[in-house]
């Protein structure tokens, strides 16, 4: 799926919302449960999909809680995928798998998750590196998705690390010194940005906005306006509305471009709405409240909405 | 696995290898081809597991080459690490799955690798922080692999960036400011360590050398004397030894401690040593080859060889 294609998509819906298939066994209401565990997640998937597609510009099921059942798990997953594809063309499909591997490896996480399972996009972990994306980028018409400053509360540990800024001579000094450095030897040399900021800087320039998102997660929309500096233009993956705490209402004021550049990810808000035999009604107006929401805000701080 | 398990593994067989299956449909002689390539990985890793199980200590599936081949794949995953836990429980099984993911998603990664596949280990990128990590330390006797330093050319990106060592003032720092900060506001307060030892520092305090293993590359064997530093009692993993140029004298020199310490992977140089019917026998022979090095190796720089 191309940058313009999602770009319409999210005007003619009036919606940027991603639901997360987050789907889980034990949360599953007993009235869809399958023969198998396998069966059970695809037909409660099912019923979330047909629910909530015409509210939803995205898809992202949450690759863990498939891997988690083995191999009929992965059918599930397969399954899930290719009913949205065959029935749901124009959404894009985010395999939420936060892979990243050296070359070779990446190669076929990248064959895994676009040629055999027939996602659109794919979350990515940015710790090793250019040539662990590399492999993805290579793709046509398919997304990586780039870990940048997540929602959780160990994005504190390394993320916001502050990061001595200078492409040249940050690299050298580690390599020279083979250890700790003092800052007045560097003092006039260059700058301090939170490593994040540094991810989005460095990984920006491997691909372009068509087809390269990064996640910024929710509870951080304060730093979004920092963000939409170093990033004016690229799509942002948005987890943590919800069940995590953060607000629809300031990530659209900080977040959003003109041709809007954000995918709010709903996951358990929205298909855990219901318990019973009326789950997916229950999942279908949540994301109806949501859709709603975000065709003000698109109202409000996009340009294309007409 | 305990850690004096597998010391004691080490020092009986002399040898701290850890076979790679990086078992690639493409490269597999085409003598020990099944009906179906599940069938095909799973019968070449048998060829494979019982021709190297006495020099090795360690096996480590690299889980994207099943990952490729989808439901079929994961199966022959699944069948590959049940066949070494029943032939050979003393040996060590790592899942390199390189994941990470908030928590309650990290929870089902880690029943996904430790529960349903059986592994005793598995790879993780640290960037999401400690609560991606920590349901896998959950886990009794299973063992957590952070990525430090990788072996890969995109190690330089991120992992060498100089960080701000400062644990209190460095987040306050970057959030009340919203973005760049010139260093001459924080000459005094630290120092700057490359992200890679401030990962060993920070990821060694959540678990410990009982359930915490860090992956260090090969390719920077000069460095890890100052991980030793950092670390002076982890197991580390060693990729990048053989394909990938990494010295295998030097990783010893500099990172073997008196309990050995060390797990060094081959996998392209073992698995594929020969393409014809004889291929179990290549692989057998440098497999042999390395663990009479590693003999020497364990003799000069270890405490433990009896």
């Amino acid at each position: 799926m191309t940058y313009s294609q999602l770009v319409e998509e999210i005007f003619k819906k009036k919606s940027f919302l991603c639901v997360g298939l987050d789907s889980d066994d034990n949360k599953i209401p007993e009235c869809i449960k399958g023969s198998t565990k396998a069966d059970t997640l695809f037909r409660f998937n099912r019923s979330i999909i047909d629910a909530t597609a015409r509210y939803a510009v995205a898809f992202k099921p949450n690759v863990a809680f498939y891997e988690s059942e083995g191999a009929d798990g992965w059918r599930a997953l397969e399954e899930t995928i290719r009913y949205i594809k065959q029935k749901y063309p124009e959404i894009l499909v985010i395999a939420d798998a936060k892979r990243g591997d050296i070359g070779n490896t990446s190669e076929r996480y990248a064959k895994a998750i676009f040629d055999h399972l027939g996602a659109d996009a794919v979350t990515l972990a940015p710790y090793m590196g250019k040539d662990s994306i590399s492999p993805f980028l290579a793709h046509k018409e398919k997304w990586s998705v780039i870990l940048a400053l997540t929602s959780n509360v160990g994005s504190e540990d390394f993320q916001m690390l502050s990061c001595f800024d200078d492409d040249i001579t940050a690299p050298q000094i580690c390599c020279s010194k083979r250890g700790k450095l003092s800052l007045t030897n560097v003092t006039e040399k260059g700058e301090l940005t939170p490593l994040y900021e540094r991810v989005l800087e460095t990984a920006s320039s491997w691909g372009s906005k068509d087809n390269t998102m990064f996640v910024v997660g929710a509870t951080h929309a304060e730093m979004l306006t920092n963000v939409r500096k170093i990033v004016p233009s690229h799509f942002l993956l948005v987890p943590g509305v919800g069940a995590q705490g953060g607000s629809l209402e300031e990530v659209s004021e900080y977040g959003m471009t003109a041709e809007c550049g954000l995918l709010v990810n709903s996951s358990r808000g929205i298909i855990y709405a219901g318990n019973d035999e009326y789950f997916a009604c229950a999942a279908e107006a949540k994301a109806a409240e949501l859709q709603k929401q975000m065709a003000t805000l698109l109202y409000r701080y996009s340009k294309l909405y007409k």
